[in-house]
């Protein structure tokens, strides 16, 4: 079997890059290690920069997401149980977020990969990539027992952090890591948003809590907790309970509560693996970096780095330029690092640190009250929040 | 001996204070340790906010200032050797700082002071407060063998930090404290500064370098050295070179070097000890807290809280109002703080952490280039750098 682009993955990023190649003419093969059902079950991240969304109708699959979808203008810290807006649009001349869930994007990818009858191999076993140094790289794998080679022109790497694709090269890339000394537990629940037009941060003396959606009638919540807490601890009860004294407290009474229909306690890590290209292998998403999920950047660096990456690609069949391809690691990680800075700042000014002693706690009150105060500040977290432009810095 | 508000301390806070006073009809007395000569020696900051600039007129000593200070539109941050210009006054609606000596302020005060006729006691040993808690406060001292009583109704305590105010009340306060894992070699010297119109600031992968001046003779240069070094490891020669090192290649070339007329090696810390009231005894500036001089907040929160407390005291006697007073302490750590959050995260920001680790010493690349690509993040930059607004936050 032969294709132009070999995608490993068929999350978010590769099913986006496939779609994006597949509408100018490139074809490709999606092989996976998973069945679609697993795919589709991973509940994860659900704020979508204008970027993202853009995208998605670029792939043809933005109806969706533009019906369903919803708008949001605004943040809302809430700091010391008080709550502090942030007009997001009103500090970036227009600019919105999109609440739509990452499950979403993948089934609306799906089905639209599916109607235009693109190759997907799922349960692919032992997948491996090949040959990528030189001009022939190839992809095998196996499936009903059987072994299969797809030869291609390029790899790309969408198979997450712990996928194939960054552990074959592994001896090739310089690592850069930081794990925070908390935890998120998080419940998906069938309520109501308590906040349906802006996602909560709360920093509280109780610790960070969130309140996110997946849409109008799906909520997304969490609150920080002991890194080596285990979910059996946390009964929905304890949950809610726990979520409300981190609020202000109007919006804890207004909090509609009910059984969750997913809990599961997450470690926050920063990662960043460099370069992001191998000769033909090319790294995007979670395969290459890790956000903490303070500021929605994870998903969102995904789709940055295949809007790079299949502009790359196209210039290289269309224009015959490989320009994009010599750039991309570059571009995509200069992106990547001021997304991590963002989310790492995000993170440190809203959780509480068990080391970070008394100095470390006041600047960190100080550093809300001037960012709630300062214009020029909440610009900076609105624009950040929004997605900084994809030519940033390129003046 | 009597008077309405006894000064410890003739450093510029305790100055500027005694001017400002006697504008207003308040009798006071300052009680200095030192001689003249010895807090004339003392080579300290030399940005000033217009804050600062503003209080010298009101206090009658700003034609000097006006005069022969160097007003600074901006402030040329230098990374990876290449100068990036912050437009500091097209960002704050034309807001400017001047470079004017400390010791320059000092001398301006000291002859306003002595023109006045106003007491100041010098080389007083001994110093000692009392019933600062009930009604009738006093200060002891010995001179020339005597012992002497000061009554008075209030105590301002500016004299800075190994002063004798803070120590008095040292079971009531909360400090807080974060010592930096390097310190400054600072030269002075008679030679035309290489950015006569804004400070520089330098990170290197050899570490921080600064150059400001004290006028468009006089140059103050810093370099970040281990916080273990001794002068006396630091030749001109070895100093200069260095220096030059952490500089743009124009700049390095252009820099006009010379003998050395003081250079030391300081320390950087971050201080606080809350609250700055105890009844009657007031600490201002330095007796409360220290900055690392990174972004040049020491000496103009000096006068931040000296204006908050002049116009406390203007109050009680004018106006019969003790709110001033009230308030005095938590109006003046909410700008102490955000002083203290600004020094932190520009010392943080242009050092080397010997200890930071490759995801930290990447974060701090990171927003380095977001801040000079960033308006609203330079406009942050900017106005932490003018002075945030005395009132800030009070919407």
């Amino acid at each position: 079997m032969r294709t132009q682009v070999a995608i490993i993955g068929a999350g978010p990023s590769g099913l986006l890059l496939g779609q994006l190649l597949h509408k100018a003419g490139i074809d490709n093969v999606i092989i996976e290690r998973q069945s679609p059902d697993y795919v589709l079950g991973r509940i994860r991240a659900g704020i979508l920069e204008q970027i993202m969304v853009d995208l998605l109708h670029e792939a043809g699959v933005g109806e969706r997401v533009a019906k369903e979808g919803t708008v949001h203008h605004s943040i809302e810290l809430v700091y010391k149980n008080t709550r502090h807006p942030i007009d997001v649009t009103g500090l970036t001349q227009g600019k919105v977020v999109t609440a739509y869930g990452q499950t979403e994007i993948t089934r609306d990818l799906m089905d639209a990969r599916q109607a235009a009858g693109l190759p997907t191999v799922y349960n692919a076993a032992n997948v491996s990539v090949h040959g990528f140094d030189g001009a022939k790289p190839s992809v095998r794998y196996e499936k009903d027992g059987q072994t299969h080679e797809l030869q291609c022109d390029f790899i790309a790497g969408c198979d997450g952090f712990h996928g194939v694709c960054r552990a074959s090269v592994q001896d090739s890339i310089t690592e850069y890591e930081k794990v925070y000394p908390f935890g998120w537990i998080g419940v998906l629940a069938d309520v109501p948003p308590v906040s349906p037009h802006a996602v909560v941060y709360a920093n509280s003396e109780r610790g960070f809590g969130l309140c996110s959606m997946r849409s109008l009638t799906r909520s997304r919540y969490y609150v920080q907790c002991p890194i080596d807490d285990k979910v059996e601890q946390w009964s929905d009860d304890r949950f809610w309970d726990e979520l409300r004294r981190r609020l202000d407290p109007a919006m804890a009474e207004a909090i509609v509560t009910g059984p969750s229909i997913e809990k599961s306690i997450a470690p926050l890590r920063s990662f960043v693996a460099e370069p992001m290209r191998f000769g033909r292998l090319f790294l995007a998403g979670d395969a290459a970096h890790i956000v903490p999920p303070t500021g929605a950047k994870g998903l969102n660096l995904a789709a940055s780095d295949v809007k790079y990456l299949s502009t790359a690609f196209i210039e290289h069949y269309r224009e015959k330029s490989d320009a994009g391809i010599d750039h991309y690691s570059q571009r995509a990680l200069a992106r990547v690092w001021r997304a991590e800075r963002f989310s790492w700042w995000l993170t440190s000014l809203m959780h509480r640190f068990p080391d970070t002693g008394g100095f470390g706690q006041k600047v960190q009150e100080a550093e809300l009250e001037y960012l709630v105060n300062s214009e020029a500040m909440s610009r900076s977290l609105a624009e950040n929040y929004v997605g900084l432009p994809l030519d940033f810095g390129q003046k």
